[in-house]
């Protein structure tokens, strides 16, 4: 199952809350862990362009980090502020 | 099954390769369609930053992205140069 699979079949429960949500996901393999992570630092500024796009305060935002001998994970979940439509 | 269990769950056989990779994946669910997409901005920024902490050619980074009615999903692979380590 490809990535893009993955999301479409997680797709109907999700859309039937009728939310806006932005999901992002880093996952660095790694042959060597002699050399330091930059994901911490790659997520600070993956969260700055982000807000470019999106205003959303920290709390609509929530990190998860995974670290394992060869892989890890960041995965950002952000809630978006429902869309305000203008009715006649 | 969270993302991060799929990513687990794909890491076995990837990590067979030995490889570096970097996989960034960015999900948006969006309940209405009445503004503009910014995921294909989105995506130049997102690359610029990465660009900063990894040295590789746009060879190495295949870009997909999907739409349908009320997702879009943006996957980025890049491919990292093999680190080269000192043997004494």
């Amino acid at each position: 199952m490809s990535l893009l699979d993955y999301f479409k079949s997680s797709k109907v429960s999700s859309a039937s809350l009728a939310k806006e949500r932005l999901q992002i996901l880093v996952a660095h393999e790694r042959s060597s862990l002699n050399q330091p992570s930059y994901l911490p630092q790659l997520q600070k500024e993956l969260l700055e362009v982000i807000q470019k796009y999106v205003n959303v305060g920290q709390d609509a935002i929530s990190v998860s980090f995974e670290q394992d001998e060869n892989q890890e994970t960041l995965e950002l979940n952000i809630t978006l502020p429902e869309l305000i439509t203008k009715k006649p």
